[in-house]
């Protein structure tokens, strides 16, 4: 192949991850042309002074127009306005994909917005930092992870590959799965793990005084890994919250119901119990060590 | 001072912390010479192999004799049978010291069988990785961490003013603290976030076949940090969760009634609460940062 692989990207949303994207593309080479959009003018002025696309406008359905390959990078709950907006710019033959933790949602919103002749090719490249922002992103961000696309039955072929290559193309892995089937995994591996990090670090903020300013003295005990994750984006978190509210809250009670068993260990002093899960446990940890994930 | 400031260290447990304090010992130069007890042959030649002590023995009785400082870095369920049969070897002056998890329970367990003469100086080194054994030890585990201290009423200062000297030396901050309040601020800084890891592993790992497999491949969302966490000694905690029954259950109860405010917040589509909670937990975060815990 001759030259780069998309002659116009557009990067909706420039934070955390349209920003990482932005950059590894320039790295790879992938597009002839990357323009952006984004709604916060402090975005957009951080974007330019750093150099990370060839233009920077407010409005999507700028960014859209001749577009080859539509990136939707903010919050799934903006999806529809955006797509709305967009959707009179998009050309024939366009692609329009996201990075969104939920994928049914994003069908269900996108699906019926989009002009005929335009591809969805939702996606989700499993990676991310606790940061938000243009400035906290970087090029290496997606190197060695796997990224999900949940195409919908009856899409061309061509659009998927498209998308798929760009993901490769910044360094990812990437597997082709069922919206339904993504959204149960990722409740456990991600939204699940995000909810309990919250909940903990909530349980905090409420305690007494006295016991307050100690816990973030204290926190190197387990604490702050906690905290890290419930640093993540809040806009985005209760967006993803809304929209898999099926698998979390299925996930969720498989949790209720594990810790309810731990904890009548605990009253009733059933060290065989504890011990015995906590064994359990470490050979998840030598599996994610061994599939190079840790 | 000239010379070491200890003569005789003895290390009952030569694991990831006994080994850690071995190594950042001889770095200070604070104790002329170091002796281990570890009652597993394995850990016996792997801390001779790495020449981690000056004498590396089996029996606790062995090593505790003659001792200055004893210091017990073995589950917490060991203590009083290390204290009974260390005992009749202590000599008077001796401070015994050691660095688990909850403190009440040492007091409780170590108290009435030390001999008279013998100072009993508890304490916490808040410190530490999943990983165990010997060889998983590293001298500046310790460094800029804070060791809590927590000797029962009427200890006698100097012994307190040594084991605090120990910690210093290895480059911890020491803090003294009544053991209850110690118990109820490692509950929630530490007990809590390990029992929830440990849980969330459990709890995938009881998933359907179909998704097991995947929650190893995409545990970069999220899971996988929950994974190292319950990759830690079971033993070690199973012993703190039962030595430390009352204040982890009265946070575990906490945490149930703000988990459940959530789980009714994300069945109702209440994105304020979620969105207000995500707000506040980014603060906690910004505070372990400045305090130079992250």
């Amino acid at each position: 192949m001759s030259g780069p692989r998309f002659q116009r990207l557009a990067i909706i949303g420039i934070g955390l991850m349209g920003s990482s994207l932005a950059r590894a593309v320039k790295r790879a080479g992938l597009a002839r042309t990357v323009v952006a959009a984004d709604h916060n003018p402090a975005h957009c002025d951080q974007a330019r002074a750093l150099g990370l696309v060839d233009d920077m406008v407010a409005d999507p359905r700028q960014a859209a127009k001749d577009a080859d390959l539509v990136m939707i990078c903010t919050p799934v709950s903006t999806y529809a306005e955006i797509g709305e907006r967009m959707a009179p710019a998009l050309k024939p033959g366009a692609i329009v994909s996201d990075i969104g933790s939920v994928k049914q949602a994003v069908i269900r919103d996108l699906g019926p917005i989009l002009p005929e002749g335009v591809h969805l090719v939702p996606g989700h490249p499993v990676a991310g930092t606790e940061k938000s922002g243009p400035e906290a992103g970087f090029a290496e961000l997606f190197d060695g992870r796997w990224c999900i696309l949940t195409p919908p039955p009856g899409t061309d072929p061509a659009a998927t590959d498209a998308t798929r290559a760009l993901w490769e193309g910044v360094g990812m892995t990437v597997e082709i799965m069922d919206p339904g089937h993504h959204d149960m995994v990722l409740a456990i591996t991600s939204h699940l793990p995000h909810l309990i990090a919250y909940t903990i670090v909530g349980t905090a903020t409420n305690l007494e005084e006295s016991l307050k300013g100690e816990v973030i003295k204290y926190s190197a005990g387990g604490f702050r890994d906690f905290t890290r994750i419930a640093a993540s984006d809040p806009i985005m978190w209760r967006d993803v919250f809304l929209n898999n509210r099926e698998a979390v809250l299925e996930m969720l009670q498989r949790f209720n119901e594990d810790l309810t068993a731990l904890q009548r260990a605990i009253r009733w002093g059933e060290g065989q119990v504890l011990e015995d899960l906590f064994r359990r446990t470490r050979d998840i940890r030598r599996g994610i060590i061994d599939a190079k994930q840790a």
